[in-house]
């Protein structure tokens, strides 16, 4: 059976173009390597790649990438919008169809490995975390590149692998696994955003709400309407129909009503499968029942 | 675009291996034709197969494996449960991917005339049907093999390819387009069947219900509940969630609820997601959203 994981590696460059190429040469015509997309964003000065494929090649093939990155880039000369504390600043891996997110987990730590042999200190985050204020990206990238040496002082902020102060010219980075994101927002029928977000706050897991759901409200101009915006960080656990009964539930005590919602960007076809089992009762559906799926075998 | 189309062929042979070798050996290492399924039953005296592929690789299979009926099987000496008329009995054409109902239509309209050109009569049925009393295959096959003959002597049964009578030792066959079956069970928490009956005759087309919708009650024994089973016969047209809230409120009046519901054998994605998006009120959703669709691009 064929196992899938994506990666999406996150690179201190996006205006020089002959280095971006250099980067992007690391993913393409490989066996095994599937490049989706890539975007370069100036003002960010920075590069987000999305690529899929079987786990040891996606490995191998994003290693070869840091090394381009080591060679290529220098963050004592970097400016950009987006925060950042490596040349290659994050490297997530993402479990897509017959692989779990430990398998996953494995496979950042054995990158994180590698990467560390270059000298350069590794953090992993996410699921790959190994302790819990070291979870959050941002946590760990607060006081960016140039705190970097600094932060690493602090006992709590030891590398996972590589040496215990930032490389001179890359600095560090963070790897580890997540599951897939699936964006999910839901329309009200109120132009209070107020309403939104006090009802994203119910519904999210920092305040009490549902596990996996990170959420805020947002004005939607074009529309005069409030829309609570979430993210599920997984949906397996927290699937999308809760998210949306949870919001309509705690809509009501505001006398506000759903009006629509929205999937933005991918979603797995399993988040979709979860949810329509659910309004239609189906008893043992299996996801080999879908034409399609069995068409690709 | 890959394009995909399905084919169902049912030949009259269930008992003799090497004549049933020889038929799926048409369908066997061809480029193009991935066989899915076959299976002989031996009471019937029949094989059905299961092919999927590109359309014009799927055509040329077909018309090989009917020479290899012509020449293998007689039906003045088939005995078999199952009702037939001609020794490859049936072909059925259903679109799956990127392949409209009306190319398949064309595609049945092609192999029917090849068909036709080896002497052999041939019936479009379903939606390739030249007049609406030959839509039905019950109907057309009213009479089987040994009562062909004088049936086609009637104006309203002659053949849309071929000869006007049938083949001496392979009979006739019928050959059209039709949509992918959605096999959909809703349970009822009652055990009168009659009730389900009820239900179901309100809900079929012929009933006065819902366009593409056939449906009877079952009795589950097992489980001392009643079943509105039905078939979907264009699920684009009359989706699955619209076939269950109308099961829904007819049920009503009998003070019955509906306590599960069954999607048996395979499913198109599409009508999984039509359900869901109705369900959750999606807007804007596209398929291509999938990441699974994505990848397989």
């Amino acid at each position: 059976m064929e196992r899938i994981v994506e990666c999406v590696p996150n690179f201190s460059e996006g205006r020089r173009p002959e280095v971006i190429e250099k980067i992007i040469d690391s993913f393409r015509g490989k066996d095994g390597v599937k490049l989706l997309d890539y975007s370069s964003d100036k003002d960010h000065n920075r590069t987000v790649v999305t690529l899929v494929g079987e786990p040891e090649k996606v490995k191998e093939a994003v290693i070869q990438a840091v090394k381009v990155a080591v060679d290529e880039i220098d963050l004592r000369n970097h400016m950009g919008e987006h925060p950042r504390m490596g040349a290659c600043d994050v490297i997530p891996f993402i479990p897509i169809k017959n692989y779990s997110i430990e398998e996953a987990v494995a496979l950042s730590k054995e990158v994180g490995e590698a990467i560390g042999s270059l000298g350069i200190p590794v953090f992993l985050y996410e699921r790959s975390a190994t302790a819990a204020h070291r979870e959050n990206l941002a946590a760990i990238r607060k006081g960016q590149f140039e705190g970097m040496a600094e932060k690493m002082k602090e006992d709590k902020w030891y590398s996972d692998f590589g040496p215990g102060v930032p490389h001179e010219s890359f600095g560090t980075v963070a790897v580890g696994a997540r599951m897939p994101l699936v964006a999910f927002n839901v329309n009200l029928n109120t132009p209070d955003v107020a309403i939104a977000d006090a009802i994203a706050k119910k519904v999210r897991h920092i305040g009490g709400g549902l596990r996996y759901v990170k959420g805020m409200g947002v004005y939607l101009k074009d529309r005069n309407i409030a829309q609570v915006s979430m993210n599920l960080t997984d949906y397996t656990k927290t699937s999308i129909y809760r998210a949306l009964e949870t919001v309509r539930f705690e809509a009501k005590r505001y006398g506000v009503s759903v009006v629509g919602t929205e999937i933005i960007g991918l979603v797995p076809q399993q988040a979709l499968i979860d949810s329509v089992e659910y309004y239609m009762g189906i008893e043992n559906f299996s996801s080999a029942q879908i034409l399609e799926n069995k068409l690709s075998e």
